[in-house]
């Protein structure tokens, strides 16, 4: 079931917006941060206080139909967040028309911005656990703990691709492959939105940030990417084509630009794909400031009215303004001397106002926060969950000679286990941006509970305190003194060294070199000069960094991504065994800088003198037990429009319980596009007891062998495929549908 | 005055077309390698010998039209080569209708692959002179060098953009400006092809390679390139079109794949814009072996007979198959079975007849080689040319203190001038590849004499051999036991560091990180840790290697680019103050792996929390004297049809005589695709003698203004503009056609 077509809204919005003077409807359009109607944003959290005269200039003045965001302080306690927004539906009240105020926040790995919220694996994290279950669960969780302040719309899930390693955001993907974008972000917005967002348990999830923000030429945040009309169609806006036919009710615009066009200047597509194309019937939204930005950093706009314009005139519903009431005196006066039609006025505000009805705002008492939600926040079962997700999303990448999982009688006092390195005591590098803060570097607001655990924490929790030695190691990018640790390894039973980046997002996350820095290298390479005893390299990081250096060095490699409030609880839980790893990367993670490949390359770029050289590979992930692969069948021929039934059998070999997923790759053999190496069209996450075996079977059709032609349009062409899953592969000839057979 | 349009051989091309079978057309479209001529082409160059036999099968049996390159063991004598031209025209002469065979070949830098010929500077050092008047006397020599041999064609020039640093063909390139490559480009094809193809003096130029070739993303070669339509347009395309207006005759395509097509399929590229969009009437030559690639690694094609097909549909003239006769009997095939009309198969073969004809190689004696040129083949001039060349490409990066011009006097016996690196002493270094063989890496076979010396030799000419003291110090990759050059450095003069690559081209040249060889600037600091003689660092490189860590080390860095054979002169010249350094960067220099930006960034790479942060900037490049710029004018406003007249004022303002290129950018404040903060519009070089002061005037018009808008046509936008010389700026407003004041 899925919530009913925000056209069928229509007739209530119709009569709304017939009552609507102009700058009732502009004041709809426009988004201010909640600075802007606080006392003082620079105060403590905890001392936040909404003040009324502010308030009111907004709601009753400038007719604002949209606040976001917290304060620079951080998140907001749940009864605090119900007070704001209890105080700005009490005065949307009072307006002449009373129109609810559509309050808007970046739940992004659960509630994020809410304290005690609970905060799961960021997305890259998720993606490795391919388990879009798993993902529509957390999506309905975090919607449950957003709406549980008051708050019904978050702009969340992100359905960027994640090619450009470099990008500060890519953890905040669900990786390179366009399948698992797609159906992850899919999965996510469906446990968002529910089957009816008018319930106190959903909220409007907001896809962003369309499209091909992901892919900066440079690297850099917000710079120019350059993407042809076919890649665009290929990589980019299927996971946006998904959710939107799916019922996302908003989306978010890219701040960056293509090809020249910024993402708010862009009239093809967002006017002509996304809403007449793709039948879009809600509304977009700006990002942060990014109207004004046409006139100040893109310099499309020779004035500040001009950027207005051309942006509204592109597609943009709303404005993320969010400082001042700018675009509110701007929009007016481009809607008073007719640059910008009437016309067009309404049909942005009618899709604002779609999503206020669909989400009930105008019903009852549901733009109140629910006090009863102060009691129903916090659940065990939602923290269970989020272990669950962490365990699920580490990702074994080494493990020689089955080091791990770690034998617990081999630690003792004699024989501790030595941790260190800068990311085995802090959440920051566990829950990485959009944690209590935008860039979620601040320790100090990190609420500590029994959930709330480093690394550090978690293993003392599990081994007590007298059987670990820790030792800081080194800062992120400096090298501490480390005699001491060094004396310590040399009778350590192992050690663990906690590695990888601090947090960030957007630009102040800007790289010049992926690789990891110098002195996380040196301190293993330091360890190793000092012991055989072996390393186990443990990574909490949102980009692959280069770690060619120390690979050979470290015995183990474990990869948590930025696994969440749990991370710490779910090494604890690999590295003893407890779950048995079942994580698989989502990224291909790469040995040099400049060879970025991704999994599904195209044959140039091993054929001819080239090749790829990367450190671990797409899909790559290591288990405890082990896996076999058997009676891989699927038929030679496959008729134009007949599905594709593909099984095999898979066997747990090994005496562990594991989970595994399945992935299964096709390659075109020759199409007039260059055909990829391989592309991946299917994936099953299972479980399997020691020696159970299970049929697995697949299904697709021609549609899964679709490509954008020269002509840019979507298309098949019969011939010859291969199927391969694990080490088994076939052929199958498609057969067209005008050749014998068909 | 041009060569006559092609056009104007039509009636002599179609007479003969009329009397041709398919099989001595389709024998017009193949080209195959020397290899296949000759007795043993595993042979030494002074050994080989053509076949007779084998000869014979080519021209009588297959037919063929082209043969092209030397074999692997390098370049021929011009003798050997008018004998081997000769002996092919011979046997074309008794073929039915006595088409003579062209033959081409790479000259790249010069006449390469003919022992003895002038090796120039690779093409972004002479981009470095800013001198196209230097471009155009180099492409006249190349041409009369070449075709002293007997060979009137040759695969030059490259005028692919320089805008990925990683491209092991970078070098090939003339740097990452449009404007630069556009004039270079067209300066040395005008010099190759003179006023008369006809003429011994001149060759058929080849522009290359068509288009897209040199943005490869992964930077290795031969990978995909993502280019959209409009960086197509704004970028890659205007070189091309530029020298095909101006009368180039044969165009090379793109190896790579742009978009998922392979340049050697795509029809829209091929047919739509160059031969139909520009007017291009000559013929298309395949990359080496690039059409059975279609079918073996591009994978476009599902046999070899559809790879033939798709290219020769695409626009494809003439296959460089080059080791076999596939080709002929494929295209005979599709010919005969009509999937390719003879009416395509006429295109072709007119295109490549026309050429021939162009060049005269049906007059006369004119196909065979004139034996009076082993007479004119060197001339004391040439080397002149060449040595200015090197010298006005040599740029002077960094001189702390004016440490430079070396102060003779201070050099002796006991303090002496101590040289070290892998490029000090190798002719490799200075030439790259394209140097007597296709990597120009063996150092055995360049041939010796009083101009073909190394840095060191050069420098020993000058100094005397006890007035310096060598170690190789370290190889491309290795550092060597430096212990004797660490003693020698203590009492040094100074210390000339040549760092730099070892020759390369294509996929040989990839590489992983453009971080400069770990062994080469360990070499510096070894070298810093022991002493504070000054260090002159010298780089010999085809890519900006990236040397962050040696830069403070360093007091003077002199960049070489590749330099050709009088690189180690014009190094001792620059060094001593023989002549004053006056090249500039045709290319920005990077400072990290992945700050990889161009001068023409966008106003996002730069605001918003974004930085470029570069070694060192195009244009960058110091002299020995000073030069101050004053009284820029420039008319406030312009009207839409009005040239645009810029005037300044440059001095001298120091001691020396200088050359100086004055380059002129322009900055579109505002207009509706993103403006690059400033485009190179202007450059002029000019000669100034101490405290002489010349009057500078640039003429632009609004075309100069243009970019190609959101509908992928060129346009002008009125409005603000400012012009930037040197530390001087001035704004002017370009008035629409309809504005008032128009």
């Amino acid at each position: 079931m899925v919530p009913p077509p925000l056209t069928s809204f229509d007739d209530r919005v119709n009569a709304l917006l017939d009552q609507m003077s102009d700058e009732e409807k502009v004041g709809q359009m426009t988004q201010i941060t909640i600075n802007l109607i606080l006392k003082d944003p620079s105060k403590p959290w905890n001392e936040i206080e909404v003040d009324p005269d502010k308030l009111r200039i907004a709601i009753q003045d400038y007719k604002i139909g949209s606040i976001l965001n917290v304060a620079e302080t951080g998140a907001y306690a749940l009864s605090q967040w119900q007070d704001i927004i209890g105080k700005i539906q009490d005065e949307a009240k009072k307006s002449r028309l009373s129109i609810p105020v559509l309050y808007g926040i970046d739940s992004i790995h659960g509630a994020n911005f809410i304290r005690n919220a609970v905060l799961f694996p960021q997305a890259t994290g998720l993606a490795a656990t391919f388990n879009t279950t798993l993902a529509r669960e957390i999506g309905k969780i975090s919607a449950h703990q957003t709406r549980a302040a008051g708050i019904p719309w978050s702009f969340h899930p992100q359905v960027d691709i994640g090619r450009q390693k470099l990008w500060p955001r890519l953890w905040e993907t669900y990786g390179e492959d366009v399948k698992l974008v797609k159906d992850m972000g899919r999965a996510y917005m469906e446990g968002m939105q529910g089957d009816d967002i008018t319930s106190r348990e959903n909220v409007a999830a907001c896809l962003k940030h369309y499209v091909g923000y992901g892919l900066p030429l440079s690297g850099q945040d917000r710079t120019p990417a350059w993407i042809s009309d076919r890649h665009m169609l290929e990589y980019f806006l299927p996971p946006f084509e998904e959710s939107v036919r799916a019922g996302v009710v908003s989306v978010m615009i890219n701040s960056g630009e293509v090809n020249g066009i910024p993402g708010h200047a862009n009239y093809h597509l967002l006017t002509e794909i996304l809403k007449e194309t793709y039948q879009f019937h809600g509304f977009t939204v700006s990002d942060w400031e990014d109207i004004i930005r046409l006139n100040t950093r893109d310099q499309t706009a020779d004035t500040p009215k001009e950027a207005v314009r051309q942006s509204v005139m592109a597609g943009v519903d709303m404005s993320m303004v969010p400082f001042d009431y700018s675009f509110y005196d701007l929009t007016l006066e481009c809607v008073q001397d007719g640059s910008i039609p009437r016309s067009r006025l309404d049909d942005a505000v009618r899709r604002i106002l779609r999503v206020k009805y669909a989400l009930g705002l105008f019903d009852g008492n549901n733009a109140w926060p629910d006090s009863s939600a102060l009691d129903t926040f916090s659940k065990p079962e939602y923290d269970a969950t989020n272990l669950q997700a962490a365990r699920q999303a580490i990702t074994l990448l080494k493990n020689d000679n089955n080091l791990l999982p770690l034998s617990i009688d081999r630690i003792s006092e004699i024989n501790k286990l030595v941790i260190t390195g800068p990311t085995a005591n802090t959440l920051t590098s566990l829950n990485g941006g959009w944690s209590y803060t935008w860039q979620g570097t601040d320790e100090t607001i990190y609420p500590r509970n029994l959930t709330n655990k480093t690394i550090l924490e978690s293993f003392r929790t599990r081994l007590g305190t007298s059987n670990i030695d820790y030792y800081a190691g080194s800062s992120f990018n400096t090298l501490f003194n480390i005699d001491n640790l060094l004396n310590a390894v040399e009778q350590a039973s192992y050690i663990l060294v906690c590695l990888g980046e601090q947090a960030y997002t957007e630009t102040p996350g800007n790289i010049n070199d992926l690789t990891l820095d110098e002195a996380q290298l040196q301190l293993v390479e330091e360890i190793k000069k000092r012991t055989s005893v072996p390393i186990i390299t443990v990574l909490a990081e949102g980009r692959p960094r280069i770690i060619r250096r120390i690979v050979d060095l470290s015995s183990a490699i474990v990869m948590m991504y930025l696994p969440g409030m749990e991370g710490g609880q779910a090494l604890v839980d690999v590295l003893f065994g407890d779950y048995n790893p079942s994580g698989r990367l989502p990224i291909t993670y790469p040995k040099y800088n400049h060879h970025l490949s991704t999994y599904d390359y195209k044959w140039t770029e091993v054929k001819g003198g080239n090749t790829i050289d990367v450190e671990f590979e797409f899909g790559h992930g290591l288990s405890y037990t082990t896996f076999s692969y058997s009676d891989l069948n699927v038929p030679s021929k496959i008729n134009w429009n007949d599905q594709i039934i593909i099984t095999l059998n898979v066997r747990n070999t090994g005496l562990r319980q594991g989970d595994h997923t399945i992935l299964l790759y096709v390659s075109d053999l020759y199409r007039t596009i260059t055909p990829p190496n391989k592309e991946l069209k299917g994936y099953q996450k299972l479980s399997f007891e020691p020696n159970e075996q299970k049929q697995i079977q697949f299904t697709l059709d021609r549609h899964d062998l679709s490509f954008i032609g020269i002509d840019l349009t979507r298309q098949t062409e019969p011939g010859l495929f291969t199927i391969t899953v694990g080490n088994l592969s076939a052929n199958f000839t498609l057969v067209g549908e005008d050749q014998p057979g068909s």
